[in-house]
Order: C-alpha cells, then structure tokens, then sequence
C-alpha cells in the first residue's frame, strides 16, 4: 500500500485537520515531525519518542547514504528496523545538504556532483539515485531532490533552478520503483510569487503523492517568510498532504498551520535542547541561567513530560552545567513533548475554529523568537 | 525511622540472600548499585533506572558538596526529591575522591584540608563535616568519613590511617543527627590480615548500621584482592548490611556475593557503557569494532532491555560512531540491565544453593576481564 491522506475538516482560516495513512500507521495533521538525521533523535530511543507524542520523523538521506550507507540499511530491513522506530518515517532528497557544502559541489542537469566530507570520495547525486536511496532505506515518504540557491540569488538562476526542480522531480517520478513509499515534490522559486505559481503548477502536473514548500529560511524577512509561504500553500492541491520544509519557531507552527500546511520539520527543539534553550508555555527558558540555580519550580508546570512532573529546573540547572547526558536526555524529552503538544493544540483548535485565539496566545510568549533554523 | 536489616538465608557458600529496608523503601540484597555521581547517573533519568531494575543508587558527598552544594540541595527537599528518584540513596563520604586530589589536600587528625578542584576555594573535610553533608543530602545510607593510604604504603602508614579511619567513625557516630540517615564504618588495614581485623573489631564495637570493605582496587594482585575481601566480610557482624566498595567486574559481583557481600557499586557498567564496552551472556562486546558494522543480530539475545530486543548491533555500532548520545543511552541502559539482572540471578542461586554453578558460568565470559576500576 501507499499513502492516503483524508482532510477532515477546514477551518475558516485555511486550517486543515487531516489522517494520512502509510505503510506505518496513521498521522494526524497537521504535526511536527522530529529530526533524527542519522537515523537517531539525538539522546532520544524510540520509546521516548513515543512518550513524547511522536508519530513520525524525518531522517536524512545525505547522512544515512554516506554513514552506514543506505544499502547496508536496506541488508538490514530498512531504516525502521534499523533504528528500531515502527512509526512513519520521512527522509529528506540529500538536496539541502549538498547544497550546504558550497564549495565542494558541482550542479549539472544530470545531478550534483561532490565529494564526500566523510571520506573524500567522488558521489554523484542524481534524482534518481536519490530515489533509489530512499526506496533503499524503505521510508514511508521520499522528497524529491530540488536544486537549491542562495536567498539572494539573482531571478534568473532562481528560475532556472525553479525549472530544473521541476525537471528532477518527473526523473524521481520515473525513478519510483517502490510501491509503499510515496514522493512528495517540493516548490520552489524563492521570493517570487510567479515563479513559486508556476514551480506549483507545473508540479501538480505531476500528481504526485504530496507537496512541499522548499527554499524558505534562506535569510528572508519575517514578514516575506509569512506573506509567501502562506501563498506557496495556496497553489497546492487540496486533497494531498503539504509539508513546510524546516520551520520551525512554535508560532510559525501556528501560523503556518492555519496557512494549511500539515507536515513540519525542524532542528528548533531537538538542536535547543542540547544548548539549554528550553520552549515553555511561558515562553522560551534559557535553564543554564543563574536564576535558575535555586529555583524549586518546575521548568514548566503545564508539561506532562517526565523532567517537569519530577525535578525542579534548579536540577535541570545543574545537570545542565556538570554537561551531564541526563540534561541532554531530559532537556529533548520535554521540548518536543511542548512541540507536539502544541501540535495536538493546533487541531484542537483547527476543529474548534479557534486558532486565531492560540494565535495570540503563543504570539505572546514567543513572538520575539526568530531561531530560523533550517530542519535539516 | 532508620535502616533495618534482615538476612533470609545463607547458602553453605557463604552468600547471603537479605532485605535492607530503608526510609525510602527496601532492597533485595546482594545489590549493585549504579553509581550517579553528580546526583545523575549519566544519560539514565530515574526512570530509565526503574527500567534497569535498579533500586538503590550509589551518589556523591564530594561532588554535590562541591556543587551544587549540599545546602542547596537540602534546601530543595533533599537528593531524592532534587533528582527525582524515590527510592534509596547511599553517598560516599568524599574520603577517596579527596584522596585522589594528591597534591592538594593536607590529611591531619582533625580532617582534610583542600582545595576545591571548581574554583580553588580552601575547604576542610572532617567526618563530622562529612555527616551533615550527607544529613543535608537526606540520603539513606551515609559513609563515615575514612583516610586512604596508597596501596603500597607501608605498613606503619596503613596501620596509621586505619586507626584513624576507627577514630573518624566514632567521630561520625557522634556527630550522627539524623534518625533516618544510617551510617556505615569502613574496614581498612591494606592487605594485612592482622590489621584488617583490629579495624573490623574496634569499629563493631561502635555498633554501626553497616559495614563496608574499603581499600580494594588499590593496585593489588586479583587473589590478594579475592583473599583479603573475603578475609574482611568474615570479620563482619552477620546481622547487618555488608557492602565491598568500588567492586566490581561481573565475576567479582558472584564471587564477592558468596563471601558474604551485601551491596557493590562501580563504574564499570556506566563508564564501559559510554566508551562502547557492553557486557554480555556471552562476555564483553567492544560494539565499535568493525565485525559489527553489519551484524543484524541483538547485542545480547538475552537480555530484555529495549535496545536488545529492538536494535541490531549494527545500529549500537553506528550510533557509537556517529557519536550520538542515543547510543550512550541505549548502551547504558544495557550493561545496568545485565549488572542488575545478573544481581538477580546471584540472588536466585543463592537461595537455590547453586552459586558455584552461576560461578563457573561467569567465568567462562569473563575470568579475563580486569577492569578494576574503583566505583567512586
């Protein structure tokens, strides 16, 4: 079997309440997938993803290709068995990681040459070798591989990347050998709302299994971010599963949620985590702080994570500066236990019409919060 | 109340099956106890622990003296509730961990001077000092504080700090202000016999709650050590806990367990855990060699920790590579599983009289293991 998604529901402001249905089990949407890029969640077994509300992560396509190698994954029983995670899992193309080596690649229409940081061995990336990987490691859901440019790339190589995007995505299509796990494409065209319409157009074309929103965290404006990724969801299909790549800060989930989005990824609350930089309803604490030294009060007493029911944040304070693991197991637990509580808020609040008011709510604790990290 | 006691049985061996009943509940001794120095047992929140099969946790008078301090920690409501684990805690009185500071302390009959390894602060350990710490820490079991001498030392310095050792204990008793605190003298006298049994004899005179070996795991020869350990239990009172500090490998834990010993603690499960040294039915498994890198089967296929009945050795051996703390997680996890659950069998074979067949068959996996690592 492959993918279905069933939207339940939209609220007046563009909110979706949706299942998709994989190989793996059920997702309810909209939700925040956790990043565990080299098949792990950092300090996180499976059984403290599920205590933490997790119903599906993303892993990595780059990262698992070069170290063990998707082949040895596949020998194994796939990236499941491997990391012993029984859930949906969704890997990203390797795109963005290529992308990140700058100086170490060479894009061509064939596919993306570099050189291994692991090794120093020549890898070629093409589409459909992305896809053979992904099929390899057996996921639920495999990207597309797209063409990324700097955010402040001229209009010309933006669509021109746009278009090759495009292109590889119909190679990834045709590449598709592996019935149970479905390709989702991903929209690009940077800031420009003709480019984005006609990356989405031209992509729909294509009907595949599910859309994605590429090329945002680039270094753009809030407000650009909000006004365009807002539109990006607009051009999509209704009655397929969209995802907004690597956001991000708990209000953009909110917001984006309403912009009927229902997949998200990001590196925010696992990457934060592990510096100290702790999401609660109160807003964002900073637990290595001094304040915290002596202070008895839970770190966040609306928490049902296990830190927050058990020990003080004067513990989480000291665990924090003796650098001791247990920190770092902890620290993880409980923001994506806040993560995905504030997903499970989200469709709440989508069924009860009543986002706007969540809105405002975490607008107030975390509107200052920029931390546009890119999920992957 | 305070510390009670009982002894079930003792096998014709030697090895005693009993039930230490402490303020914060009981346990089934022979014991181990994981070591969690800083209030933590690396990457193990208490839970985790639960998991293990733990039920006492060994931690530390020197270091949480140090910081963040014992009066925070009383303050908080005590080591258990300040590290969310609610079942018994026995501290060490900080004697070794001072002694290991070498150059910079100053041993005299009143107690020890140092200096403070965070922040170079001047500070004086006495026993009585060493009491209300672990007063302030609200722990079940505290240790008198006791002068360690090299293990080379000569006799007349042995004898010396022995009887201090005696003096200190009086000192500590004396000092005592807590009902339900116990306190535990510790049998010193180096690898003399003689000396050994004048230490055992003056401190039963005190009438203690608890006796344990120390001066072990000092450099000396594994039969002087095996000799001498169970040379010190017969020196013990029957009727009360007897605990073999900073011992040991799984073979030392059967052996010392048919001398008579009560309780253990050492690093070597957690420290090994985290250097990638997994202890197995089988013997040990060093999980980053490279025969591991595609192996499909479980670490231990008995074992029913989550790891062993989830993952592949080839997964521990990627996480161990690509440094992931889910490995150190997962690896922890696994080596308390198999140090508790082999407490468990101890425990079993005692009261079926077949302690010496567990021996044998321990000794098979791991008579070469050395690892004499002091568990403090």
């Amino acid at each position: 079997m492959s993918l279905t998604f069933e939207r339940f529901s939209a609220d007046t402001s563009g909110g979706r309440l949706g299942r998709l249905t994989t190989p793996h089990g059920e997702v309810l949407t909209p939700m925040f997938m956790p990043v565990g890029t080299r098949a792990s969640v950092k300090g996180m077994p499976p059984f403290l993803l599920d205590a933490a509300g997790a119903t599906i992560v993303l892993s990595n396509t780059f990262h698992l290709g070069l170290r063990p190698g998707s082949g040895l994954i596949r020998n194994l029983g796939g990236l499941h068995q491997f990391m012993g995670w029984k859930r949906p899992i969704l890997t990203d193309s390797g795109g963005f990681q290529v992308f990140s080596l700058k100086g170490l690649r060479r894009v061509s229409e064939e596919g993306i040459a570099f050189r291994s940081p692991v090794d120093g061995a020549e890898i070629f990336l093409s589409p459909e070798r992305s896809v053979e990987i992904q099929e390899e490691l057996g996921v639920d859901i495999a990207m597309a591989l797209d063409e990324l440019v700097p955010g402040d790339a001229p209009r010309a190589v933006m669509e021109a990347a746009m278009e090759r995007t495009t292109r590889w995505a119909r190679r990834c299509k045709t590449a598709k050998k592996r019935e149970s796990t479905a390709i989702f494409g991903i929209v690009q065209g940077g800031m420009e709302e003709d480019l984005r319409a006609r990356s989405a157009a031209d992509l729909n074309q294509l009907d595949l299994e599910g859309y994605a929103a590429g090329g945002f965290s680039v270094g753009e404006k809030k407000e650009t971010f909000r006004r365009m990724a807002a539109y990006t969801a607009s051009l999509m299909p209704q009655g397929k599963p969209r995802y907004l790549m690597g956001v991000g800060t708990p209000l953009d989930l909110v917001e984006a949620s309403g912009w009927g989005y229902d997949l998200f990824d990001c590196v925010l609350p696992t990457r934060n985590a592990r510096n100290g930089y702790l999401f609660t309803s109160a807003g964002p604490v900073i637990i290595k702080n001094a304040e915290h030294i002596r202070e008895e009060s839970a770190l966040d007493g609306a928490c049902p994570c296990w830190g927050c029911r058990h020990v003080s944040r004067a513990y989480l304070n000291h665990l924090y500066r003796a650098d001791d693991p247990t920190g770092l197991v902890l620290n993880t637990l409980h923001n994506l236990t806040f993560y995905l509580g504030l997903m499970a808020r989200i469709r709440t609040a989508i069924g009860e019409g009543t986002l706007p008011a969540l809105r405002v709510e975490i607008a107030a604790a975390y509107e200052k919060v920029e931390g546009g990290e890119v999920g992957r």
